[in-house]
């Protein structure tokens, strides 16, 4: 068997099914972060993403932006969390032959996320290769009682979504802004009951909530705010690196929540979750049902 | 300029010197691993190190020894901090047609490195590329008052260095030791001024410690523990990743550290620190004294 035959999802659980862990682990593999045991009233995180080039970029979208999303996705999953950023170590490969112009603007887009979200760059490692490698470590905080996973979506739960959804392809995907504070408003605020954020598509990562959280959804194509940018329905919820947040708080205070939104960002309510442990139903513009996979990109 | 011209200490030295550190940080890029607050009584570390195919390992030594060297690697870092790592996440790029046996055993490397160190592995992320590519981002952790850093060695210390040196090529630069229990007895028991992991070569690493610390150097040739796999005495002190321990204690100490040393690795006595700022000489068999550039491997 090779890994094509394996799949992505399969190859983590892989390694996860088989590791022990402390008394100092809060959850390993499998959410956003990894939540660690820190302080007395808050929990380190920890995520890491590796960027290839002509897989999460090309070389021509220049260092700039290729920096700058090395290091947002990072940011994004330390959001999704309820977290807030601290400390990253970046690893960099790189051709000998590479521009140093091209470095230095993959270091100013580093450091404008880095500024930006009070992020300490405090280490790394430089290889050479043949193809631009950036692999970004990121820690971060949350407090305890902010701290939301994906396994905690109840019957009866709004789902909502952040932002506008699909055409990522078309640059949003080097530019985007990680829901930080979107999320620290939430996970403060409100009784956020799982939150993930849309990096292999909007219906694979609600997927991974469900799943998690051993229920169901309905969501329905009217509501979900589709981006100027998409293709059509079914790519924008299929297709992966939105990194919006897709979120589910009880229903009564869905609401309340709408009403109290603070920011530009649009917050949109695109279903609700029901008691039909994995089932995905899309309510189609005409009204029609249908039931839906939860699938999106995978590596392999 | 392209990155050949720049070099790999000044394309680091390039992203470090804009950066601006929050109080968090203890110390930034320029050592071992990263020094974090974290507790009353110790400090977080962080580190982080990317192995790439063809660089660093060839498919054909194996899944199993290239997840060990993966991991092993920076567990030395943690280590040469007078640290104990805690949790790991791993980053894998790897081609489609993989087959699941290379990934298993390498997941079994990964495994065993973990649970001799205690290591919680917490993460990760797994990516389709054409090279095998892993990166280890780790986190560790240190009771303040064993902290050491590069930047400490002082006129009048001694020089020692575990094991032996050389040869790693032949084999054990993929199933090396990291001296964990080593530097922990140091860290604990005696004023260690100064420790680096030897990962660029030992003159090459001898010369970050007197470049940080503002001193010099002398080594003897006839001190110097050559691994029985070393082709001679200039490619072992030049080639890299031995992963032992190079450091320096106080000169009064240094005795009563080797009559206390309780390991069967080796431990020797190899130079002295001199008020001589950067300059490192080298006493040959014949007596005659050479002044030395440190230089040792660089990726680009």
């Amino acid at each position: 068997m090779i890994l094509k035959d394996l799949g992505e999802f399969n190859l983590i659980n892989r390694l996860s099914k088989r590791v022990r862990l402390s008394a100092g682990v809060v959850k390993g593999i499998g959410d956003d972060a990894a939540v660690l045991r820190y302080k007395r009233d808050r929990h380190l995180l920890l995520t890491t993403d590796m960027l290839i080039e002509g897989r999460h970029f090309l070389r021509s979208s220049g260092g700039y932006l290729i920096g700058k999303k090395a290091m947002s996705v990072n940011v994004s999953d330390i959001a999704a969390m309820g977290g807030r950023p601290l400390a990253a170590v970046i690893s960099l490969g790189a051709p000998p032959s590479l521009g140093v112009g091209f470095i230095d603007a993959l270091y100013k887009g580093i450091r404008e996320v880095a500024e930006k979200f009070k992020i300490d760059l405090v280490g790394g490692d430089t290889v050479r290769s043949e193809k631009i490698i950036i692999n970004v470590a990121l820690t971060g905080e949350v407090k305890k009682g902010n701290l939301v996973l994906r396994n905690g979506a109840s019957p009866g739960d709004v789902i909502f979504v952040t932002g506008s959804i699909g055409g990522s392809l078309s640059g949003r995907h080097l530019s985007f802004t990680p829901r930080v504070k979107e999320a620290l408003f939430l996970a403060e605020n409100y009784r956020v009951h799982s939150m993930i954020d849309v990096s292999d598509g909007l219906i694979a990562d609600l997927g991974h909530i469900l799943r998690d959280s051993r229920v169901g959804g309905v969501i329905y194509e009217r509501a979900i705010p589709l981006s100027r940018h998409a293709k059509d329905f079914n790519s924008a919820v299929m297709d992966g690196e939105d990194f919006e947040l897709v979120f589910t708080v009880p229903g009564r205070d869905a609401d309340k929540l709408l009403k109290a939104w603070p920011f530009k960002t649009r917050l949109s309510r695109i279903g609700e979750i029901c008691p039909c442990p994995r089932r995905l139903y899309l309510v189609a513009k005409n009204k029609e049902i249908q039931k839906i996979k939860p699938k999106g990109y995978a590596h392999f």
